[in-house]
């Protein structure tokens, strides 16, 4: 039974939350007081009772997690780390400051944020992740709680996520959504009609207990039962009201993401019962258990594919992944049904308790895919290289999150063939390159595939892999090294007349094409730039010193921001180093111009003109213009 | 009641699908025969007696709509065409060959597909945003009916589709879910569950039929109920078999996307009972009416900005939004609950009748303005630019439909200030450059803006248009032009030692910048890019010969991809066209390389180096060093 003292102490912490959301947003001039002050009374139970955390040891284990999926809410979960006593109300009043670690949305510039958050929808799915890490890898009892908001319940990435959380059965994940009927703009579309959010939940396999968010018994009740179900996760539909707590606030539009001035301040401060300087403890786990041993680690045995062979690139890759999985056990895969194509299937079939099916949801897949590496685990995760566009967002704010997560995308360009244009990933390159603390990587063959997906394994931030349907011929020696920012000198002689660099498939069509001129008398330089980000510069600064400054970059992805790009971007200066010294520059890019079609790939390569045709024209017409000005 | 008849007719075209599905990818040597036979009866009762379709005239307006979402079934869809005599026999044994405008997936390459499928989960939301135009803006009783594997309902964009069509009470919208139970690489999460499918879309408001795929009778019976219905889009959940009617192929993994070898055809086709050549006259509408009159096209009045004010760019997208709803009745307007930031809430107080509120489903928001496109209307849809990417695959996809859609993001970029990383679009300008078909806009100041978002309106493809959160200073004339492909030069003389490029918010910037030079005696030529592609090469051109080939190029944006990369792709060459001649290019990409967190403008432009000292010392240092080879 809940105490009267409870219940006062609850209340009181509470009332300084939202005291502290208002302050902190006042001093700072913008913010979400409203959006902080609906679920203060949740979450003030939630700290107060519920929540393990050991805030001196982030790291412990077996911590429950806390992820405020509504990441606008920041202030109330600030003011929640200044009431465990971890920061200062000093700090407390840097929020949304130059340089402070209280940013207007969470980030893990806090050692208690595991996950940036701020664009709604994707707390929930990478909440999934950590709980399939507690689960069934970690296999300690910890709890990831999320905190939503009501108008992200409309983002799809949400139903992904409480259908995955449901199929598997992740009793140790608590949904908490704020229904505090608002958005930005006006009522949500539900409004407070908490059974239909019930409704839909249920159907989709959750508990979901709808209560009265400014019920303090309630919300102790509901939490006890969410941490006592079994296999089912559960979710707790909490009818409240934004601004709770000030009349003039209450319920009102035209105050989502406003501060308040400071004469409304006192006023509203006042009315909350005034400033309170509370510290409470907080809980720690009661376990102190290790995670449960998923394998020894033991040396990496890369697979090894013999010189004139022929293999898929996404074949090795598979092949990799299996030779990985049994070397490191922290190393975890995920699929989104594809894993037949993308070669997954060898590693799922070898490490069942490793590999996590993610149907085709692929946003849910990258989520989980943060959410294992919060954990500490090594994520590979795979499909078409054209489908992870679906989860841009995710990837995008995985980097702002310093996540550690690696992608590998199948069946990339026009050279898959018949199956058409919406399965040719075309802008994966352009688009992963745009990711702040990414790798892009893009293998010719199969031991270079192995040699990069190995360090792949041990590579911080975004690393994306990017594979090929086709078998191509096997070109490099099994002891070749390809150390991720360098490149392949493929052929190279101090007559060349020019430099034709390409990546993956279209290295093949460059060794066609050096043939092809080697017997008209050209000889040309050609590199194998597998390493698209970082980029291998000196060799590619030396190539445009070498060859008269003709260079010919070709690659299967549309001409804007891909190999191209990343050529040419390797000739750009900065203020503080020299600029490339040589010959003008005469770069052609080779790329994709029009939308394809389906055709065979030499078909395809060759209308793309990217084959090894358009590559002997593009140098011909360089050899032939006479060097400029 | 059903005749024996219609019932001996109906498995009879039933069976033909089956045998062309089977021809056709086994001529092709692959393609998906299985999964195009488990709705072979459901699509022969539809053809048969419930769609109306006018073949001759695709575009008369009065037709239903039919999507396969399920992309992969294209041979069942073109073997429809033939049962309709639409196709011949010779052109559906193309299937998959180059040249042949029967593609892996269906595209608009054949008159009667509407949209391209392909990417799974996109089918529905896309016949929603037809359905909207039917119901709400054409006003007409067309029905549109959306094909649908079952592995693709755990994509959440479908659970974006199901919310939305039940909140706009789409009863002109039909679903059939193929539940054959097997994906591409084995069971399906829910398998045949067809009652935990009902229960869902039961719970999202839908009316759910659960039935055997392949009883006539039963399918029969659906349809009529589907489109007797009122307010209430409905969902037909169809238990089949994948492979269905050949022994050897019934539910049986292994056979997703795999043509078969020409002995199993003739075995398979003897099963079904040999080649058909049934032509079956598909019913015209009854209704043939125009639709309805929304307004009447006036003259565009733009809005006009007094030199040396200070307006947000955003806020004149709003205003001129508001201005082309006034002019032109096709104009409609979406946004994903940020309408007030974006400025759309304008226009959708005006035209209520022309607005879709989309909440936050970004995906939705974006399949819903391909839908309406479709329909000939003119969708501007916005949202914060960063949330943009939550919708990348459908505006991907979008191309491979040679869509007209055109899309706004607001805030973009670090001067958005103290929200921090999460809500700054920074790879935006990337991911649309490579986007085919694309327009990227991104105007610096009220005045351009509105002469932008005019010419957006008449622009095919995907247009993009980047706008800033900061009031920035009016700099331009309401009198002058801003052309797409053009640029604006803004400082120029004779005796210019470098070149600034920059667009949106670092034109005033480089504005700031070009003062603090000329005090010091150092000119620089100040060029505004507002059209970022196409860019306008001749003038860059000018300016590096006119510059000793000292450019500095300034954007708000990651590095990788964007202003920087649009500039230097002006330099490359191609087998056809002369190289640039000139000095040798000596370009400085200023742009964002580390994560930004909050600050105000001013802090974050500093501090990302894209601000007036950053181009200042750019400049200088490109002055400083001697010229090279």
């Amino acid at each position: 039974m809940t105490t009267h003292e409870e219940l006062h102490q609850w209340h009181e912490l509470a009332q300084q939350l939202r005291v502290d959301s208002i302050r902190s947003t006042t001093i700072a001039g913008s913010g979400h007081p409203t959006s902080s002050m609906s679920p203060a009374d949740l979450m003030a139970i939630l700290l107060s009772k519920y929540l393990r955390y050991d805030f001196d040891h982030p790291g412990n284990p077996n911590n429950d997690r806390l992820i405020f999926s509504k990441g606008h809410a920041a202030p109330l979960l600030y003011s929640m780390y200044k009431a465990a006593g971890v920061i200062s109300d000093e700090e407390l009043r840097s929020l949304r400051h130059f340089g402070s670690r209280l940013e207007g949305h969470p980030t893990p510039a806090l050692p208690w944020v595991d996950v940036a958050t701020g664009s709604l929808g994707q707390g929930l799915a990478i909440g999934v992740g950590i709980a399939l890490a507690g689960k069934y890898l970690d296999q300690l009892p910890y709890h990831t709680w999320v905190l939503l908001g009501d108008s992200e319940i409309a983002e799809g990435s949400i139903w992904e996520a409480f259908d995955h959380a449901a199929h598997y059965t992740l009793d140790n994940l608590i949904a908490i959504i704020d229904v505090n009927r608002l958005g930005q703009r006006g009522q949500t579309e539900l409004g407070w009609n908490t059974q239909a959010y019930a409704n839909r939940a249920r159907a989709f396999g959750w508990q979901a207990i709808e209560i009265d968010g400014h019920n303090l018994t309630e919300i102790d009740q509901a939490y006890s039962a969410a941490i006592t179900v079994n296999d089912h996760p559960t979710v707790i539909i909490a009818r409240t009201i934004k601004g709770k707590g000030v009349t003039s606030l209450e319920d009102l539009g035209g105050w989502h993401g406003k501060a308040l001035k400071p004469d409304a301040q006192t006023q509203a401060i006042a009315e909350l019962g005034g400033e309170r300087q509370m510290i409470i403890e907080v809980d720690k786990p009661e376990e102190q258990r290790q995670p449960a041993s998923i394998g020894k680690a033991k040396a990496l045995q890369l697979p090894t594919y013999n010189k004139g062979g022929k293999v898929a690139t996404r074949r090795a890759y598979g092949d990799t992944l299996l030779a990985l999985g049994a070397a490191q056990p922290n190393v975890i895969a995920l699929d989104a049904e594809v894993s037949n194509s993308t070669y997954a299937e060898d590693f799922a079939e070898a490490y069942p308790e490793r590999y996590f099916e993610m149907y085709i949801a692929e946003q849910q897949m990258v989520a989980a895919a943060v959410g294992l590496q919060v954990r500490k685990y090594k994520p590979f995760a795979s499909t078409f290289a054209a489908f992870l566009t679906r989860a841009y967002d995710f990837i995008r704010m995985a980097a702002v999150s310093h996540a550690n997560i690696k992608l590998v995308g199948s069946h990339a360009g026009v050279s898959i063939g018949q199956d058409g244009a919406s399965q040719m990933a075309l802008e994966d390159l352009a688009a992963f390159r745009a990711v702040w603390s990414s790798t892009v990587l893009y293998p010719s063959d199969a031991n270079q595939t192995a040699k990069l997906v190995a360090q792949m394994s041990d590579r911080d931030g975004i690393v994306y892999l990017r594979t090929t349907r086709e078998s191509t011929p096997v070109i490099y020696d099994p002891q070749e090294q390809f150390p991720i920012g360098g490149s392949k000198i493929i052929h190279s002689s101090h007559r060349d007349q020019a430099t034709v660099i390409g990546a993956g498939i279209t290295v093949h069509e460059a060794i066609k094409a050096y043939d092809r001129l080697k017997k008209e008398g050209i000889t040309i330089r050609v590199i194998d730039a597998y390493s698209v980000k970082p980029i291998d510069v000196p060799t590619l600064h030396q190539a445009a010193r070498d060859t008269k400054g003709n260079l010919v970059v070709v690659e299967d992805h549309w001409i804007e921001g891909g190999l191209g790009a990343a050529v040419l971007d390797s000739f750009a200066g900065t203020s503080n180093t020299p600029f490339y010294q040589g010959p003008q520059l005469r770069l052609i890019k080779l790329a994709v111009r029009d939308m394809p079609a389906s055709g065979t790939p030499e078909e395809l390569l060759h209308a793309a003109k990217i084959d090894a045709d358009a590559i002997v024209e593009a140098v011909k017409s360089q050899v032939r213009q006479p060097v400029g000005v």
